[in-house]
């Protein structure tokens, strides 16, 4: 898996409204009703995560969530990532 | 619920292995097998959490899982948060 430059980061970022590359990995925040619907949307995620092989480095308090993305092994961002990120956008809007 | 002293949550973090007090919160961290492992023991502790109705600042990258607690309503640390950590140490040496 090839690391993405920041031209085709930039690129395929278009297309994910509300995450922006920021400090080598694409970057978004959620927020929730509250704790219960955060965890709720993290759990789905999370299976969708172990689903790909691929995994976030994500944060919570109560109804925030923030996710980060990268590929440890490319040291950057890959196709991967935008691949999980389009598939959390998708669990987001069908919640 | 009352904030408590820098001596009094000095004292209570005697009984809880591997926690300290750092920047106005209580924290610790865990490594498990795998993500799934950890996600798993998040699960668990978000649903104490919400029993509780006290929620942690936390953090999960891949196997590694950061937990801080504090209580934004009293801007410190509080006996919830001990409650909750006795409470996050049970579901760990039950895993």
């Amino acid at each position: 898996m090839n690391k993405l430059s920041e031209k085709e980061i930039a690129q395929k970022l278009e297309k994910l409204e509300g995450w922006e590359y920021v400090d080598g990995a694409i970057e978004t925040s959620f927020e929730f009703k509250n704790f219960k619907e955060a965890f709720s949307v993290m759990t789905r995620i999370a299976f969708e995560c172990e689903a790909q092989g691929h995994h976030p480095d994500w944060s919570n308090v109560y109804n925030s969530l923030n996710i980060r993305l990268n590929t440890h092994d490319a040291d950057g961002v890959t196709e991967k990532d935008f691949e999980l990120a389009h598939s959390i956008e998708s669990i987001i809007e069908s919640d």
